[in-house]
């Protein structure tokens, strides 16, 4: 047998070098986000950079200090730049100094929050107390913390389709179902509602897509129009999905509206409020989202705009008798105890897809209580009002369009100039989004919009000043003619 | 319109305070894991705590400190414990002082990896490249990270239930499919097997559970006879799924002998080697994972016998195309570009469910090039070698048996004395296991072997010493001979 004198372990051997390669990592750190303001939003990686992501296994130990090294020289300057103040790309939320230390010390407990008799599922109570208590959803209600939007949509349509059915789905699956089990929702829901009913089964031909209105919101008449004929046709609608923000423009379904034809028609109400659910701690912009807390369950991320550290989503789910029954098993090496580390509260376990989960909840807890709830409301109602100033800006500029409305947080626009034809608008305003990138002045993102590329600004950013905004604006303007004097996008250049 | 001058920020306002705290921080934390061998493995949380996390929602700022205050009063003393050189419970991984570390520097990076020409993506892909070559796995392999092994095996499953048929099952749904599609693996498979069918629409009853030999791996002759009654009665046989290590007793599946039988029957074969392939590592163990690196997908977590901190799994996919075929869709507003942000390699949002994704690959490239593969191969082979040293101190004592052979790094016992009938010994085995939690002394947890109660070490712990299994088996003993002599146990207490 081994000679358990050589018994190793992963602990440093110098504690004392490991405490001060720790404190460096936090001076560098916070110099790092104190600073990052001064720094390029994004630059592209060097050739040499990239290669240098394609070594072998590294078999022999290169040490802390090296790793680290490699980390500020190959890793930290080329971020996606989502931390940065001129950064309102896709919708990804900041991250915070005080963020970036919770993660610290959640790595350090390193609990498995599958369940079990320990502080961190406590905490995740809390934090689920208290999304409930911010959003005016039920006290009652169940809920979950998961690694986004993504996975809390496929969760909210896993407890649709197993709640809404007389038979039992986990048992037979969905070939039991005597028809085609359908789900609704508008054409502008997010791409992870046709993932959720793929993955589930139920084949994407069952996703209902209705046409939305000139605001992007989803067309009452038309949703009414495809349940009648589904259901004549014999098929078996079983959900709505309504958005409390679309991706692409902020549009916010009415959901009220949505709330009582589910009621009316025995259908689970979905609500998809990835960032949107979170204006609701905004008072001024609370009404947009009436009928909100009706939903059966209810998705959004905390990452987005509560300017957490990745990955921290939510599900909220009013039934939890239905959301325990979508998922619950309890295989004997789980049974729970009376006493000791397996007793304890129900396991989060049965209330979703993961058994090992992370303490995702104390960066949450600890966010919550450090800056109070009043600051984030003040903070979101802030990246309004900068949508609002930054859709003036557009509308008051000739060079630039505002293309669609900015109800939220997002504002669509794009570079226009009366000698360019839409190929040419398109393709003027697709370089200009490069540039911006390129030459690190701004990252919005894209999108299309009735065929039309716009850029696209989500700002779930706390770090954004107004001047910012103006920058945005001035430097779209500024390349658009750039690109134009280079004679590219004219109308039919060869007439 | 607001009075931008107020515009406000998360930043600190106090940059040198922040950094104190944190420094503070690393201080404690690693005063915490340097001293973790003095304190209880676990504790029960006093009444007084668990009331402390039912506060409402906190609308005023409590500040940095007194959040940080609340969490070393409230939550660090009350760990799950796995951070613990004698916690042996169900399969969590250990952590360690980089790994801590490490999180800091991802949640300040703070990416969203789902896609984009950023670092964190080439991180990612270096890892990936890393965790093929380490598993003897395809280099032309694609994979990706996850949340864990449950998520890893329900993409696998999701990846063969839509590869294997010669319909569209993304855009169909399983409806389409001419009979029950049906998937194998042993009675002892993990529970996320079970999860992943009835999530995937498919239905438990489509997850056909083979017997097991006395050594609880999968017995091919009746998977054979399963296969055959199935195929005849009309079913559509589409994927085995072999376990690389069983989570009760570590079993491992003939994976060499099912991967023939899934070539010769056109079937996809999964392994689930959550946490037993990375017994690969130790070359002395290899042998027994003969076949592994034919499996078509292969789920395992580096959160486990990799000792990083939670989350990080992995999924590694032999067909490229096949595997995002299963999951890819590209709405507008991701559409990628040649340059700047949206440009990159192919997007990881691509490869899963998630579509932000954290920064999960940042602690497992430290962490390989900080200690070098070899460290870890010698950290596994050290567990094994511990698994069966505390199977020969089982052995060798008469108060204690072995339940099951030991082949890699779990150790199923119970105490036993001649005056105990079955249901005896499976109540004095569950008071040993609370008292051996409420005491502090060590945590295995437990599991049921044809219907006996056992106390279960699962060893993926870098901090444990032989002496800490000597520890185990002491303990375990005089326990159990301590309740005994509460006259609570005996046969036939009235007789």
């Amino acid at each position: 047998m081994q000679n358990y004198s050589k018994e190793e372990t992963l602990d440093p051997q110098d504690w004392q070098a490991m405490r001060e390669l720790g404190h460096r990592m936090v001076d560098d750190m916070m110099h790092y986000l104190q600073t990052i303001r001064e720094q390029p939003v994004w630059q592209p990686l060097p050739a040499q950079v990239k290669e240098h992501f394609k070594q072998p296994l590294p078999l022999e130990p290169q040490g802390d200090e090296r790793a680290y090294q490699d980390f500020l020289e190959n890793v930290l300057p080329y971020p996606h730049g989502n931390i940065h103040p001129r950064y309102w790309g896709f919708v990804n939320g900041t991250g915070s100094a005080l963020g970036m230390l919770s993660e610290m010390l959640a790595a350090t407990v390193n609990p498995n929050v599958g369940g079990g008799d320990h502080s961190a599922v406590y905490v995740e109570r809390q934090v689920l107390d208290w999304c409930k208590e911010m959003l005016g959803y039920s006290p009652q209600a169940s809920g979950i913390l998961v690694s986004g939007g993504s996975m809390a949509n496929l969760m909210g349509l896993a407890i649709a389709r197993n709640t809404q059915t007389d038979f039992d789905v986990r048992n037979e699956g969905v070939r039991a179902a005597p028809g085609l089990m359908t789900v609704y929702c508008s054409s502008e829901t997010h791409s992870s509602a046709q993932k959720a009913v793929e993955l589930l089964g139920l084949g994407r031909k069952a996703l209902r897509q209705v046409p939305v209105d000139r605001d992007y919101r989803l067309d009452l008449a038309g949703l009414k129009k495809m349940l009648a004929a589904d259901r004549a046709a014999g098929h078996l609608p079983f959900c709505i999905v309504g958005n409390a923000g679309t991706v692409n423009t902020g549009a916010i379904d009415p959901l009220d509206a949505l709330a009582d034809i589910c009621r009316r028609e025995n259908l689970w109400f979905h609500v998809d409020g990835a960032f949107g659910a979170l204006a609701y701690l905004a008072p001024e912009s609370r009404g947009l989202l009436a009928g909100m807390e009706r939903a059966d369950s209810l998705a959004f991320d905390l990452h987005k705009w509560m300017y957490l550290p990745y990955e921290a989503g939510c599900l909220l789910v009013k039934n939890k008798a239905a959301h325990e029954k979508a998922f619950a098993v309890v295989p004997t090496y789980l049974a729970p105890h009376e006493r000791g580390l397996m007793a304890g509260p129900p396991w989060f376990a049965n209330y979703g897809v993961q058994l090992s989960r992370g303490f995702r909840a104390l960066k949450i807890w600890l966010a919550f209580k450090a800056c109070g709830i009043d600051k984030f409301r003040r903070l979101i109602h802030q990246n309004i009002l900068q949508a609002r100033y930054l859709a003036q800006l557009v509308q008051e500029s000739p060079a630039l369009e505002l293309m669609a409305p900015a109800p939220l947080n997002i504002v669509c626009f794009r570079f226009t100039a009366k000698q360019l034809d839409e190929a040419g608008h398109n393709e003027v305003n697709r370089r200009i989004l490069m540039e911006l990138h390129e030459r690190g002045i701004a990252v919005p993102t894209s999108t299309v919009l009735q065929g039309k590329y716009v850029l696209r600004a989500a700002i779930t950013n706390h770090r954004s000043r107004r001047e910012d905004f103006a920058v945005l604006a001035r430097e779209t303007t500024r390349i658009g003619e750039e690109l134009l004097q280079q004679n590219k996008f004219l109308k039919n250049p060869h007439s």
